[in-house]
């Protein structure tokens, strides 16, 4: 990007550069603040699309001959097949991607370049653009959610039965299972999927032809540009259309929230791979190390994965404040719509990904997880509920008779199930023996079985109506 | 709410309160800065209601006895209608609403009440809760969105055929009707209740019976407790289910683009309302006055609506950065959840009741707006477009030939319908006064009949579609 | 705040509230947004200050009689000892504390009160009472933030020479020690320190005199209303002054850096308390626990801080997106500046009291830090320095033997201090024996002596200069 | 930038390019995600002299030979010198700008180029290359704002007595100069340029030396590597100095409110040129015009720059979501902290260039500022200070009085100055001709003489001495 590129190396080159720019004259400033074809070039297929779409129209309701939208059809293709090839220049003085390619068809076949423009202006035509590459942008990044879907999926199924310390507060609270707690993610990227679908049935509308802003006298035919273009339905307000980027907003929320929660497991990997967890190791091939100290294998993959969650979120902010508050209908302001998306989208991809490599290559010290289970009194819980089913005790008091053998393991620095009888005789009569026999960890996570419960056999569900979504 | 109480009245008394507050020791400071009661008492009904749903289930799985269940049930309902009759009590040491209720229960019912939270926890009492209220605050915005439409499409059926001065840029482009601006914001708001509505999709799952974290080992029925709530079916896993967050979010991602759109036409409003544009005229009861300037009628209504997107933002942005990078299960920052919801939905609610107040009151000086859209060559396009069609000269030609129309009525200081013939000759021999004729202002709204465009008759199809949508 | 009572309380009524509302009218809508006494009656001290020293200064420059002023003072002195015993009242009527003050001033001492608002508007005396609020708010931060300073100093004195993992990535690095990691706290806040005196000084240019925009034709001794209340000079423009809240922004971007440090701090507290670090224990009185889980012992208070971070940074956001793009001079949007101002103090406020309640009452457990700091080759960089400084080996050669004898320590499952001769033989004949007899965490820590390490007298002396500096 | 590209790219290349990635491999997105070269080569300039002061410190401290500390020297000017001329080249596999300087360096001097690595680590290294930059760029924008004010003092010289409308609420309120409005933008910058100013004094501590987190045990000078990268003195803490980027988000937020204060003036320039204004004209080489509507000319700078303002906070907020809940010492996520930095900046300079050539280059139509400012009854406030003034009648009902004489101006569709005795007789007594003589808009703003007022000598006055801060 312009801008971009003008602050990174201008600060290297202090006052001077200052000068220069200011020596250069109003008019160049205006042509590099001006400018959107160093990031709008990433729209070329969508704008040549755009435009075959709209020259074929255009020839249909007669309004070009045949023959000059045959001739204008073939230069289009030709430019396609350039960019493809070599890129799409960047001259800013062509100011835009729409710019660029008529100057460039213009080259090719000579005025009747110019006909391509009837009916249209470029207000509908980026907002036709964008919409198109955010469409196949949302296409990408929901498979890949799938993907991680998928690694979640098959390693939760690897561990369905695997136990670990469930946390609340970063706290030990009661046991579950290894697979369970994976299949929690495969939860909330099956919300973000749903969340993106919408968006893209949101946008499901076609800006062409709304021209400017107050649509056009030409009798154009939008129902078949929108066919054409793959949308349901053109859409139903000319100067609504020119004006909106809800789609673009709408796509970044969505993002925000897919890149919370990869953030979310980024950091619970980072947390498990630290030394005192040891839960997880990661694969070589997503660690790095350092320059400095030999012997550190670092979780950077899933350090960057949380830290461009920022940036997405940052992204949609910045999209929001530029568009609060403009009036109808189009405003140059708009042109920063386009780089805070492909920032996120560019951003996500890549979050997504890594991701996938991670849950896909990590190895899983279950022994570790097991062992740490123990700890903490996890099974506790267990305690009060035997006391609610076995001896009627209404839930708050059981809670606070488990307090007081909790307290008195801690004391002893024992297990609960270690306790005696006579510990247990002191605490409450209704506590027995036979109670402690009860808090193993495999017999806490098997009981579990309330719907989306932790026992091995719903986390087997779970994964098989997974499985059967994901149509693994 | 606890610490803007506190921040507000604090620098009033500086350093003498902090001081003041260490000396109540740690214990205070913990008291204070934990206790979510003097914001989620909003929270009362739902929580009576959820935990109604959950005795009723536990009855009828028979893990309580109907007795205890009546006990109960009958304790809430009284309960309820104390909150109702005089508010709920404020209690730091309760902590939240969930406390505050099982502890009055317990003064009512005695120790039975203690049977009330068997297999269950705070953790998905307070995610039910919540979303009780979140879908309940989606179907108030709802219908305020549709409030506004009613508004808009009501204004826009007046104005259908009043010309304005169409802008981009907010320079003069083209000549649009009034209708047809209204219109615009109609469609936006109809993209907002889509977006909420969808949001109230995603949130249907019911989080009761996931517990603490892990499930339960009770036999319940979360089927029913989902019914009996209103949700569509139980959540899939118990350790996303206290975890998420994601209802919320979306909640306040709708509401700022909702604010977002409420924004632009906000300051529509504002720049209409001022001496050089002269468009409006809001109802006095929407507008105030000045303590120092006698002569002042300011719209500060909009500039509140406008101010508040600000606001709303602000409250998503905040709940991202929360949200983002909490490990699971549930974690006490998510208890911040609940004060940008609450802040973001009773300043949405208000800005649409005063947009509705504002639109459906304005008085639009069509006059005004005519006498305008007869400056600034609005019609130049229709120039252009018409040498495309009766000359047949490619667009991009047509549109150099216009421009030099123009420049030759800016130097005459007439219109560009005051040319005469022999200002076209020396332009473009195509020119024909003919074309001139071509170029009022009814004509060229009237031409602009594409699907979408701001044709009378065309704004009264989508007044017509509107109004059946809504039912009016 | 009235949005949010509305917001909080509406969703539970549904429909029929939206219904309710409207049928009020316009009005009474009006009436509910534009009032902001609900939030604004927190300035009611600087109100009364502003006011008696704008009326001093009108007495003395001979626009008020000495009589009338004595009139008015004694008045207001009045009300500040009215609204000091019962409090501010809350009429939407009188819609801010500036009526609401002169109001009561008209009702005690006659139309004699209409004398005060000679020469001043409601814009600059709203925007110098909101100056002496945050000016306020600042002393209050710093004393805050000095007290946590406080704490850290006297925690890092006692744990000068205790040594504990140093991490990077979560990834033991080098071991550093406790002393050391509190005292990177104490830079942070004085860093915070710094800016927000900095703030205070941007904000030292008192508005009063401004009037509603342009000045006023009294003649005004400004210099001596901005002494009086303590600026050190009047403001410059009269059209910026009413325009102004850079000072606002300016508090909320210091609240939110000074947030992010704490929730650094938090998310390692939270870290160390969980099972597998196990490195500190904080005191019960900041703890909670859990309304199931009877063994819960939770880090709520680290939790709500690092929560509130979120909060705070939103607000900040908020402000800005407020007064983006908004013209001059004074909008009523501006009046949405002091709820996130207010919000983000009182979280701040409670974030640096919690913090300080932590850092003073928690225990750490040194024992289980040395035990890790064991773990992981934390001190193979010395062995790679000692190449360097030793064997005089390039120290990226250095590195790269230092890599493989970490490779071998960990295939042998030793640590880098128990490698045989042979093993050193095997890896280059440069690494002695008497290289690894440095390896020692004791020998690796005090030998980091450069200015700023973690060499136990390091930190002594920096623990030195910060209770200079804090006068401890 | 690598995601960037990514992003833009792959969108169009749809799930292939997805599966494509992934069949590349972990490692090959572990590349992609890692790699900072494609934005940090920024700092090569800064990443050189960092390393040529950290050499010459190891001579000088005998920790390098003289000669291998030449050679080094040698090396790293060629490097310089390459760069200057070709441009950074970007290998992933290098990761960094400090690696590709290394392996560059090993190129051309051979292995002893590893030893310039001693004592120091990346982490160091990059806080302070980004520090320096930073440094740099604060300058940059220090001349930018100067830039701008020159201007704006330039131009509100010359029309300091210039009579226009101003506005509260966007709704005339009194008149006020042109030169008095175009100076309030000076305080605001002028305020800008402290707060960029107090940034460069807290980022004035080197962080070199501080090396991965603990210190060094090599003798170090870290005052020597201060001084000679023009640092005030060595940070005071290693773990912080690595740990900090403070100085990144002051950057950031002193961006921010710049932006915002550009955006408030290019918000008024884009209202000021729209037709109904009418009260400027930007220089052509600052506009553009329309693909479609050949009479357009768009403020595109003005919407640009005002439009830069929503990204920059965009920016600012994204660095604090990064930051916010980091444990110690560094952690990748910190490598997204200069894409926002780099962002933001690029667009300030631009922004500031932009809007110094449209205050120098716009042309104010002063005539029809002038007739706006008779309307809207502008100096009523000026009759209820004559009352107050002349006819000891307190504000209030001074202010009451010339409510009443606005109605019935309104009522007779005349200005107040136009009303008869008669009039002034039925309103009251006290009114008497004379007073209405005091109504002209001169008269208006002659008198108000208060300090920072609109009179025209007081606009020369702050004209004066803003050229004397200036140097002008």
């Amino acid at each position: 990007m312009a801008d971009r590129d003008t602050g990174t190396s201008s600060a290297g080159r202090g006052n001077a550069m200052w000068g220069g720019r200011f020596a250069d004259g109003p008019s160049a400033i205006m042509r590099e603040i001006n400018a959107s074809i160093p990031f709008d070039k990433a729209l070329w297929r969508q704008d040549i699309a755009g435009s075959r779409a709209h020259v074929s129209m255009l020839a249909a309701q007669g309004i070009l001959s045949a023959e000059d939208a045959q001739t204008i059809d073939d230069g289009l293709q030709a430019i396609a097949a350039e960019y493809e090839r070599d890129g799409v220049p960047e001259d800013w003085d062509l100011e835009d991607i729409h710019m660029t390619v008529e100057s460039r068809l213009t080259e090719l076949v000579g005025p009747v370049a110019g006909r391509l423009h009837t009916a249209r202006s470029r207000n509908d035509q980026v907002a036709t653009d964008f919409k198109l590459w955010t469409r196949e942008a949302i296409d990408e990044i929901d498979a890949g959610l799938a993907a991680v879907q998928a690694a979640l999926v098959t390693r939760a199924d690897e561990h369905a039965a695997d136990i670990m310390p469930g946390f609340t507060h970063l706290q030990a609270a009661q046991p579950v299972t290894l697979g369970h707690h994976l299949m929690a993610y495969y939860e909330m990227l099956r919300r973000d999927r749903m969340r993106f679908a919408s968006a893209k049935e949101r946008l499901d509308e076609c800006p062409l032809g709304a021209a400017a802003l107050a649509g056009t006298g030409f009798d154009l035919d939008r129902e078949a540009t929108a066919k054409a273009l793959g949308f349901a339905r053109p859409t139903a307000n000319s100067l609504d259309t020119v004006s909106d980027r809800d789609f673009a907003m709408d796509y970044l929320h969505a993002a925000s929230i897919a890149s919370i929660h990869l953030s979310r497991l980024a950091e619970e990997i980072i947390i498990w791979a630290s030394q005192p967890f040891g839960f997880i190791r990661l694969p070589d091939s997503l660690s790095t190390g350092s320059s400095i100290m030999p012997q550190k294998k670092n979780p950077d993959a899933a350090e960057l994965v949380r830290g461009h969650a920022g940036r997405i979120i940052g992204a949609a902010t910045a999209l929001s404040i530029t568009m609060k508050g403009l009036p109808l209908a189009y405003a140059k302001d708009m042109q920063d719509d386009k780089p805070p998306v492909f920032e996120a989208h560019g951003l996500l991809v890549l979050s997504l990904a890594s991701m996938e490599g991670m849950i896909a290559g990590a190895a899983f010290n279950t022994d570790r997880m097991l062992e740490l289970a123990s700890s903490g009194h996890a099974t506790a819980t267990d305690l009060a509920d035997w006391l609610v089913r076995e001896a009627g005790v209404p839930f708050r008091e059981a809670h606070h008779i488990t307090g007081a053998a909790v307290a008195r393991a801690d004391t002893k620095g024992c297990a609960l199930a270690e306790l005696t009888e006579e510990d247990l005789a002191a605490i409450d009569p209704r506590v027995t023996p036979q109670a402690l026999s009860h808090l193993t960890l495999e017999g806490s996570v098997a009981s579990r079985r309330s719907y989306g419960g932790t026992a091995p056999d719903r986390v087997r569900e779970q994964v098989k109506a997974a499985r059967d979504a994901l149509r693994l």
